[in-house]
C-alpha cells in the first residue's frame, strides 16, 4: 500500500496510540469546508480578508496559527482526503473509494461484504455512444423511480441495491460472497464514446466484473424506453476500508455534527458518533451544547463556505464566513480546552472549485503558545507559530494541547 | 517565520501520473544557475540584494515566493541533483553519474550497454605526480586531436570512444558486454598526488576495472610526448539510468533552452526536447518565442550567475543578475500561464563554489496566492507563502497553477 513520506514520525498511529490518554478536557474541531481562498481581482483581498469577522480575529489573537497542506503542496484534495488528513489519517494510505464515499453520503451503512460504485444515469444514441453523461440531469423523483425498476434486476449469487442520490446520480451496491472491488470504471468520463466494458483489474475480480457487466446489460434493456436516462455509467468500485478508529488511536469519545450526509459518513467511518445537527450553524452549535457532556471530541462541519466557493460566488462566501463568525459566541461560551478552526482544503470563489492552496488554521488552548497573528486570514496565518504544515499534524497538536498525550521516551 | 515540513506524499510519480492532464497552458521554468548568495562582507548585501533588478522585483510582487532546499538542509548539490530535484525527481534515488551527464551533454546518445566516464587531460611530472589537473586548459582543438589519437587504443572485448568536450575535458565511453560502472575514480581531485589505480567496487566490475586501467596505461604511453596533456584522469564511471520521463509523468511536451551541454544532457535524460539556444539570455529568450507554440513546458537555463559565483567575482555575479533582469521583458510579453524563476542551488561569490544555502524561488500565475514579498532576494523570500520548502515540490506546484492536475480522492 502506498504510504506518504512523513517526517513527523510520531504521526504513525502505533506511536500516538501508546502516548494517548483519556482526560476530561474537550476538543472542538470546527471545519469550515473549503475555507481558503484567493484574492478578488478588484480588491486584492481573499474571502476571509474581506469578511467582517471580529470573533474569528479575536480567537486568532489568542491562538497558535498557521497554514495547512491537506495532502501536499500542489495537490487538490477531494473532501474525503481533506478530512481524513485532519483526523490524522495518511490520505494516500487511506484513499477511500468514490463508491464508498457516495454510499456513506446517503447514510447507507456499508457492510464489509458489499461493493459500492458511484453511478450516473446517462444518455446514449442508437449506436450506444454517450451523448450526455448526466442524462440532462433528470429530476431526483425520476431517478428514484428508475432505481426502483433496476432494483428488480436479478443476478445469481449477488444482491443488488440501486440507491438514488440527486438528479442523475445513484449508488450501486453489490452484496455477496467473494466479491472484489478491483474493477475499472465503465464511465469513460466524456461524451462521444461508448461506455466501457467493466474490466477486472485482478484475477479475483473476474466474477465481480461479469456480475457488473451483466447488471449494466440488463439495465440497458430496462432503460431502453427512456428518452434521457437510457443507460448507466459506473465508477469508483470500492469496499468499506478497514481503518483504525479514533476511539482506539486517541482514546477519545468522538462525536460529529454535520449537515451533509457525506461528512456524517466519513465521521462514522473513523468511529465518531453522529449527533443530530440541523440545517444551520446555529442549530449545529445548539446540538453541541446539548451533547457537550457526553463526548470529549467534537467535529463540527460547516459546509456553506465550500458550497458558495464552488458556486463562484465571492460575496456569498464572504457572507458564509460572516454567518459563522456571528454564531461563534455560542461556541465560545462553552470554552472548550482546545478549539481548532480550519478548513479541509481551499475553494477560492474565483476558481469555483477545490484547490491546492494551503488552508488557514488556528488552535486556541490554555497551553498553546500564541504568536503575533491578530487576524484570521491566509496572509496573516503565514506568519503564525505553525508556519505551513501538513494537516496530518493537527491531531497530535490537538491532543497535546488538551493534555491528552504522555511524554515520549525516558 | 513560515516553514514547510516535507510530507511530499504526492510527489511519488505513481500518484502525479494519475492526476496529471494535458491542457493548453504554458509553464516557463527559468533556472538562474547558482542563484543564491551570501552577503558581501562590506555591504552586508547578497548578490541578489545588491543587483538592480526592477523586473525580478515586479514579478516577486505578483508571485508566490519562498526558498527551496534542492536536496535537504546542509547538503550542497551538484548540478545534476540540483536540476533533477526541480524537475521532480528524488535526487537521492536518481543519482546520475558524472560520466553519463557529460556524455549526454555532448549529444552522445548513450546506450544501455555503454559505460561513460568524465575525463580530464592533466599534467604529471617525471614521477607521475599531478602538477595540473586541467593540463593548463589546453585548447579544444588540441583536445580533439588527442582524443583522435587515443581512439586508436585497442583492448580485447571492448570498443573505446574518446569524445572531446571543451578545453581539457573529455568523455570516455566503454562499449561492450558485461561491463559494470561500479568503479572508483582515478582522479584524486587534487594536484600533488599520483592518479589512482581504478578499483572495482564490486566483484562484477573486476574485468571493467582491468579494461579501464589498461586504457589509462596505453593512454599514458601515447601522451608521453605531450608537454601539458601528458596523462588522463577519469571519474564518475556510470551507465545511463532507466528513469521515468517528464512526458510520461506529467503528460507535458517539454523543451529545454540551455547554452551549456551538461544541462542539455540532463534535459534529454528526463525526456525534454532540446531547442537551439544561442550564447546569451537574449538569444535564448528569442528561441523561446520561436518555439513557444510547439511545447507546453520550457526549461530555460541561465548559466552566468553560477559561473561568476564560482569565479568568486561578486561584482560580476551581480552584473549577471542585472543582465538577466534586463532581458526579462522579452519573456514577460509572452505572459506564460505559469512563470517560475529560481536556481538549482546557491553559489555565493564569497565562497566561490556551490553551497548548501536555500535558493530564492518565485512562481507567478493567475492562480497563485500572492504573499507580501515585494523583492526577489534571499531574505525577502523567507517571508513568502511557500516559506522554506523542498525543490521537489516545485513541479506539483507548477502543474497545479497551470491547472494541469486533477483532484485527488473522492
Amino acid at each position: 500500500m502506498p504510504q506518504s513520506k512523513i517526517t513527523n514520525i510520531m504521526i504513525e498511529f502505533e506511536h500516538i496510540k501508546k502516548l494517548s490518554r483519556t482526560s476530561p478536557s474537550k476538543i472542538v474541531l470546527l471545519i469550515m469546508d473549503g475555507l481558503g481562498g484567493l484574492p478578488h481581482t478588484k480588491t486584492g483581498k481573499t474571502e476571509l480578508e474581506s469578511a467582517k469577522k471580529p470573533n474569528l480575529n479575536r480567537i486568532a489573537r489568542d491562538s497558535l496559527c498557521g497554514l495547512t497542506d491537506p495532502v501536499s503542496p500542489g495537490i487538490t484534495p477531494g473532501s474525503a482526503p481533506g478530512h481524513l488528513a485532519i483526523f490524522g489519517y495518511d490520505p494516500v494510505k487511506y484513499n477511500i473509494g468514490r463508491g464508498v464515499v457516495e454510499a456513506l453520503g446517503i447514510d447507507w451503512d456499508l457492510k464489509p461484504d458489499e461493493i459500492a460504485a458511484r453511478g450516473n444515469f446517462c444518455t446514449v444514441d442508437d449506436k450506444g455512444i454517450i451523448t450526455d453523461r448526466r442524462a440532462r440531469r433528470i429530476p431526483t423523483a425520476k431517478n428514484t423511480e428508475l432505481c426502483r425498476a433496476l432494483n428488480k434486476i436479478a443476478i445469481n449469487g449477488v444482491e443488488i441495491s440501486m440507491l438514488p442520490v440527486k438528479e442523475h446520480r445513484f449508488v450501486l451496491i453489490l452484496h455477496g460472497e467473494a466479491l472484489s472491488p478491483d474493477l475499472a470504471d465503465s464511465d469513460p468520463q466524456q461524451a462521444g464514446l461508448a461506455p466501457r466494458k467493466i474490466e477486472a483489474l485482478s484475477p479475483q475480480a473476474q466474477r465481480t466484473a461479469e456480475i457488473a457487466n451483466e447488471f449494466v446489460s440488463q439495465a440497458r434493456k430496462l432503460l431502453r424506453v427512456e428518452v434521457s436516462a437510457n443507460m448507466v455509467l459506473l465508477r469508483g468500485f470500492s469496499r468499506r476500508p478497514d481503518i483504525p478508529l479514533i476511539p482506539e488511536i486517541y482514546k477519545l469519545k468522538p462525536a460529529a455534527i454535520a449537515t451533509y450526509p457525506m461528512y456524517r459518513g466519513l465521521a462514522k467511518l473513523v468511529g465518531m458518533q453522529v449527533l443530530p445537527g440541523g440545517e444551520t450553524i446555529t442549530a449545529q452549535l445548539n446540538s453541541l451544547h446539548l451533547y457537550y457532556a457526553d463526548h470529549d471530541f467534537f467535529f463540527v462541519h460547516f459546509k456553506t463556505t465550500d458550497a458558495r466557493g464552488e458556486d463562484g460566488d465571492f460575496r456569498a462566501k464572504v457572507q458564509a464566513i460572516e454567518e459563522l463568525d456571528n454564531a461563534l459566541p455560542n461556541l465560545l461560551n462553552l470554552d472548550p480546552e482546545v478549539l481548532i478552526i480550519t478548513g479541509d482544503h481551499s475553494t477560492p470563489a474565483t476558481l469555483a472549485q477545490h484547490s491546492w492552496h494551503p488552508v488557514p488554521f488556528m488552535l486556541r488552548s490554555k497551553w498553546c503558545r500564541p504568536d503575533n497573528v491578530t487576524e484570521f486570514s491566509e496572509r496573516a496565518c503565514l506568519a503564525g507559530g505553525m508556519g505551513r504544515f501538513p494537516a496530518m499534524e493537527i491531531m497530535p497538536l490537538a491532543m497535546a494541547n488538551a493534555l491528552k498525550l504522555d511524554k515520549f521516551g525516558a
